[in-house]
This record gives structure tokens, sequence and C-alpha cells, in this order.
């Protein structure tokens, strides 16, 4: 170890040891060793270097999502993992084409938009309509049908900046579920503002839905002054007129993988701690923070597990699951693959929001054991991380593993800037802090040791008192 | 003028009190209400709004160009300036078309491009080829043609941010002048990092010069990231091969025009204190920094001049310049056009800096009066502007003013994040303060009618005595 990094450690500890007097004979040697480790290595970095630099954008379905597959087996292997291994997922294949708009009335203004992953392509001619403007997904809803009719509907919702990232679930409905209320009132295409905290003239992707029985219609995203400009000269001119050519295309499934390796467990091996993180991303960055930083995340704090002289007694399951943008397909084949296994699963947590410090730990356990888990992970408050509530969904891909009874964690990171990137060309390695990053796999590898060790009876989680 | 706005001005007079005690007595009336004036309006903020929404991306020579001559004269005319007119000026005609790239061995990575202005076109099949890296024009201007031919040179500069821009002084000429070094040793073309201080995957225009007798090659701007991601591909072969498809044409020449509007001097007419700004912008953004917001500077600055009770001594001359971008166009006809007239050019400035505050000025005068001068100009530290030093250049459209003799002014703006924005997509309203904006309203009006009420004899600057 470096000399600065021994230093950077000391002040950890010690600035952990004022606001933790009463954690400080708890923490066992391995989770401060953990740490130390974490701190002191570029395996992360290495790791979503690796993945951006040599695989790069890698969509559910397309060459590179195989290309990804390829290169996760081949680094859990080469770092020694006790077992690594895939399991086949049906994913959709869909391709973006090309996406282009302008404002031809009252004056050309040529605007940057993006298709919305999921979406059909517009005419070979284009659209070309009257604009709709709605502040929200809710105002559309609340539409008579004869506002909508035959135009191009605008949802005009900004997404506001929190360490939470709050904002994006207020506003992502627009996204999601705007073409079915759209089309349900006659629209002929929808385009949203970005669903992003940035002020970057680039579209904001994300997956789409249509409905059975419902018209499909082409879905878009424009920047946020794109965005600005339109409302801008709606306010001059309400007969404006907007033209839309996109030729994204769906051409059926593929197989993919949900890749996993797992560091056995030394007394109870068919116990499974899960940390999980989506190989797949979006394809118009290199999936730096979505979800590389996640995948380096999880698998440098396994790595870190594995090279310890006595492993814990649980065994701690990497998944790196497939085709989480396109409507969580790995998490979702997971589940049902591991139906049988779900009983010995005795916590989950996914990495997927980027790589900005985690300060909490909230967990979604029975509520008669909450502080009995939260004594147990007091130690990760050496390395920032406050004890939270217990009301952790866990990930996305983990999402709907509470439901059958796993317990699931949230280590929360500071998103500040994540909807800054999220879904554009701007999703690239230069937005990952390394110290950050290495915080977030010491954060990860202690919460899996300290999980994968605990005495405490986790499972099942009662479904039935869940809010 | 609403509350609030007489404390700030009660604020910025207070607290330029202390710094200034000197030069308290010496401001006359009209200066500190032109400062009022200046600060407690929207006009700048309603100009550069209504020139990037009304008409948006104005390339010289385009259709849009014409519509901003258009735009200017009408809004000039209905301000009510003393006299508005036109000037024809011949400007290039450059479409951008398409511009696309990605390596392909050793792996398919898609690249974030803008092709140059005045960049030739690829082969309509494309160009692959090897990639010759070099840290600067200087290393590429040093190597071997061995080390060249064939290939696509790649200048990887990064462009360091200063509040005076001068990291761009440094990297530029790698756009200006690579195409030129790279293809007299061979190279099929050329690929530059933007220069730009950004991270965001968008790359910088700007234009590129061909020399007679050195053949054409195609000239592109890659992203900031994706300069990374070349540079970390070239580092695990060397042997990568980048493809090329671009599609941009030189079309000749179109007449546009230099708008100029006036307040006419009320006791020596012919003499001119000249503020400009230019007219055209590149056309990937919608022109606001660059230069939007030199435009509403300079004419909402004179406009406070023209509704003074009295007006100045010397006529105040606003100059909306066609064609910078494409090579200083407007400014050398406007130069050539007044040639007679210059030496009843008593000092002039151009904004085209964006629309961080002003903290300085700078002149060129001739030396035995500079001291006279500073004093002159003393007042507009109320504004936050400090006395500075007696190199100016005055700015890109009048740089070629002193050497005919003309004196000139360099209001320094605060430049840390204008290479963010500069020559990109990015160039939006959004990235505008307004009241930043306003301070440079304040600071052109306070500049301008200082000088045309000077008692100072400016002209002609001594060329000889330059350095």
């Amino acid at each position: 170890m470096k000399p600065y990094q021994t230093t950077l450690l000391s002040s950890l500890l010690i600035g952990g040891l004022s606001a933790c007097q009463t954690q400080v004979e708890t923490a066992p040697n391995e989770v401060i060793q953990l740490q130390q480790a974490a701190l002191s290595s570029q395996l992360s970095y290495d790791l979503v270097e690796s993945l951006t630099v040599e695989v790069g954008p890698r969509l559910a379905g397309s060459p590179k999502d195989i290309l990804a597959v390829n290169w996760a087996i081949n680094k859990l292997t080469s770092l020694g993992f006790d077992r690594v291994y895939k399991e086949a997922v049906q994913v959709p294949i869909w391709e973006r084409g090309e996406a282009k708009a302008k404002i031809t009335v009252p004056v050309e203004q040529p605007l940057v938009i993006t298709a919305l992953g999921g979406s059909i392509a517009t005419p070979a001619g284009g659209i070309q309509a009257k604009i709709a403007r709605f502040d929200s997904l809710e105002a559309l809803q609340q539409a008579k049908p004869e506002e909508v009719q035959g135009k191009i509907v605008f949802i005009d919702q900004k997404t506001e900046r929190h360490i939470t990232g709050e904002g994006y679930g207020k506003s992502v409905g627009g996204r999601s579920k705007g073409a079915i209320a759209a089309a349900q009132k006659g629209a002929v295409a929808i385009v949203i503002r970005s669903i992003g905290t940035d002020h970057d003239r680039m579209a904001h992707t994300g997956i789409m839905r249509y409905q059975d029985g419902v018209p499909k219609i082409p879905a878009a995203a424009m920047s946020n002054p794109d965005a600005d400009l339109v409302g801008a000269l709606l306010k001059r001119d309400p007969n404006a007129l907007l033209e839309l050519h996109m030729s994204p295309k769906n051409l059926g499934f593929n197989t993919s993988y949900n890749v996993i390796a797992e560091v056995t467990g030394s007394s109870k091996p068919n116990e499974i701690v899960l940390i999980g993180a989506h190989l797949d991303s979006w394809d118009e960055g290199t999936g730096a923070i979505d979800d590389g930083a996640g995948v380096a995340i999880v698998t440098a704090a396994a790595k870190h597990i594995q090279d310890l002289p006595i492993k814990p007694a649980r065994t701690v399951r990497v998944v790196l699951y497939a085709a989480e943008e396109v409507g969580l397909v790995g998490g979702k084949a997971y589940a049902e693959a591991h139906k049988a296994e779900l009983p010995l699963h005795y916590i989950a947590a996914e990495s997927d929001f980027g790589a900005g410090r985690i300060y909490q730990i909230d967990t979604k356990v029975n509520e008669n054991i909450f502080t009995e888990v939260q004594q147990a992970l007091s130690p990760m408050s050496f390395n920032g991380v406050a004890l939270g509530n217990n009301q952790a969904s866990g990930g996305p891909d983990v999402s709907m593993l509470p439901a059958l009874g796993v317990p699931v964690a949230s280590l929360r990171q500071d998103g500040h800037d994540y909807f800054d990137y999220h879904h554009t060309p701007n999703d690239t390695l230069d937005k990952i802090d390394p110290a950050a990053l290495a915080q977030n796999v010491a954060a990860y590898a202690q919460f899996a040791y300290i999980m994968a060790n605990s005495t405490v009876t986790l499972t099942p989680l009662a479904t039935q008192s869940e809010k």
C-alpha cells in the first residue's frame, strides 16, 4: 500500500471514531481490511475503463451485447472467482436508426431528438403536425381528445435535481406511458422533454411502452434546450408545425445472458448474498455510469472478498444482469430461473445509479430484526455510510424479490448529477471519479461480507406485512 | 425601477466607493444613469431570446443568415436609432452535410464528430485508415512524412480552462492549420480533439484553412470523451482503424450584410465610437453565446445612450458584422469600405466572448495618453470593471483596425465556461445569465458614452510604435 493511501484510510477511521464510538469494538478486522483493500485498489476503475473502451455501447440483443457477455466471462474468470457461469435470457432486439426533427412553421429550427427505446418508426416521408403541449402526463390524461387528435403530443415536464434522484420518478411516467395516453386521444406521435436535469443539447433515451389495443405511435425525447425553444415558439405561434423522421426497428428476440460469479461460502455455501449490476447499456454513450460503474463496483467488491484468507459463511454471488434497460428482462429471468433457490437468498442489492459516493444504506428486512441488522451494518460508517431506513427497493433488477420473500438493501449513492448524463451520449468514462468509485466498492464489499457472516435470521421476508 | 434593482445599484455603488475613492467625483451623472438603466432593463435578454428563437442558427451565406439580417434591420429600426442601414458583403457558402465516424478495429466504437468549417467531403464510400496521433500541431509539423503517409492524422491536444480563454489560443492552431500540415506529409484526413474545455460528447466546429498547392483533405473534430476513447484504443492497438464519412459542400459565394445603427453625435457627429458584435453564427447551436449575446449587448448599450436626453458629442455606431465565423469577412469588408473614414474612428470594441461578466477593460491607445484614457474610463469600476493594460486587440472584427490607426478597447469577460459551449450544439439561450448580460450592457454603455464625450486626443494610433 502506498503511503498516501494509508493516510487516507487513517483519516477515514479517525473521522469515523467520534461519530460512531459505540460501533468501534464491533467492527471485524476483515471489514476494515476490505475497506483498506478497496480504497487502495484501481481494480474498479480498470474494470469500467476496460468495459467502456473494449466493448462500449452494448444494447440488449445487439452483437455488442454478446461481446459484453464474453468480456464479463473472461474478466470474472481471470479474477479467479470460485465459480463463473452464465444463464440464457431471451431479450428483445431494437435498433435506433435515425431520428431527426425540426420546427418548420413559423420558422425552421432544427431540433435535437432521440427515439425512445422500443418506439416504432415514422412513415418514410416523416410526420408533420401541429403540437399539443402538456405540462405533464397527468395533464395529457385529462385532456379532451379534440385537443390532441391529429397532433404531435409534447410533454414539457422538467426533471428536478435531487441527491436521491427522486425527480426522475416524478417525470418518467411521460416517457414510459405517454405514447399510450397520447394515442388513446388520437395523437400521431409523441415527443417529450428529456427526463434529465442537464442543460445539454442532448436528448435522453429510455424505454417506452405500447399497450395492446391502442395504436402504436412514434415516441421520442428532445433535449432540454430544445424543449425550451419549442415552448418559446409555441408562445409566439400555437399553430407551429413539428416535423419528425424516425427509423427505429423492432426485430424480434435474441439470446443474451445473465453472467454470474461466486465466492463460495465457507460454512453455508447454499445461502446467497447477491450483489448485482446490469451488463447491458443504452447505445448512444459507452455505458460508463449506467451501468459500467455498477458492474465494476460489485465485481471488485466480490474480488476483495475472494482474496480474503478466510471466506465468509455464505456465498457471495455477483449477478451481471442482461437487458435491464429494456424492461428488467434479466432480473425477471433470474427470479424465475432461481425460484426454488430464492428462500436461500439471504439478501440482495443492485448497484445501478452511477458512481457517486454512497452516503446511506437502507434495507427491506422484517421489522422485528431491523435494529439488529442496522447494528451489524454499522461498521460501514467508517466508509462514510450512514444507517438509513427499512424502505429499500434494492435496485431495478432485484426490485421483484421482496414480493418473493427476499430481503434487499439499497446502498444510496449521491445522485445529484446522475440524471445529467443518464441515457445520453454523455454517459462516458470521464464522468466517473475513481475515488468515489472505490468508496462504492468498499461499501459493497463491507455490506456483502457482513451479510454473508451475519447471525441474524433474515429470511423469508414477511411479504404480507409490506406496505 | 423596481425596489430590488435600486438596492442592487446601491450595493454596487457602495461596493465601488472604497476601491475607487478618487474616481467618485469624476463620474458624470449620465454614466451612473446608464448603469442604472442597463441593470434594470430586460432589453438585452429579450434581444438574444428573440434572435435565437425567431432566427436561430444563421450560418454565413445560408437563408437563415439573410433572415438574421432582416431581423436586425427590423429590431434596430423599431428601437428608434437615428440611423439604420446595411452594407453588402460577399460571404462564402458552406453546408455541413453529415459527419459520421467509427473505430472499426480492434472493436467497433461509434464516435461523435463534426466537420470543421470549410472542409471538403470524404469520397462517397468514406475513408478508412490507420491513425497517426500527435500531441499538438507542432508535433505533427516535426513528424517524418512516413509516420503520416496514408493515415488519418489525430491531433490530441487538450484545451486549458482559463478566465481569459487563453487556452483556446494555444490549441486552435491544430484546427486552423492542421489540415495543411497533415496533407503536406501525405495524410488522407485529419480529426482533431475538439478545441473545448468541456467533457460533453459534442464536437466543436470552427473554421479551418487549406493552402494553394497543398492537397485538400477532409477535416473534422471529435468530442473530448471520444478523443479519450481513441487514445485508450490506440494504447491497446496502434493499428486501430478509423472510418470517416463526411458530406460537407463548398458552394461559392452569397451576398450578406454588415448591419449598422447609429446614435448621432451631438457636436462631433462625424467622429465614431464603434461598438460591434457579429450577427452570423455556426449552425449546430442557436448562436446564443456566439454571438447573440454580443449583438444584444452592444445593441442594448447603444439604445440606452439613444434614450438619454442629451446625446454624447461623437456618434456611437453599432456594427453587427457578417460572416465573422468563416474568416472575419464582415470585419475586413468594413475596414475596406470605411477606409477613408477610419481616421474619424475614435475607438472601437467588439463583444464576442459570450455573456460572462466584464471584469476589466484594456485599451490599445497611444502610450502617452494611456493614463488619461484610464482616468476617463475609471467610473466603469462602479460596474465591477477594473482598469487593465494597453495591450488590447479589440475583438476579432476590429482586430485589423489598430494597424490602420484606429485605437481599440477589449472589455474582458469571464470566459471560464465559454469554451465549454463555443461552436457546439450547446450554444443555446439557457447558457446566458440575464444578470451577467445586463452587466455587460452597462459596461458597453458606459464605455461608449465616456469615449463619445472624451476630450482626450486618441487618433490616429501611432501604429509604428506597436509591438
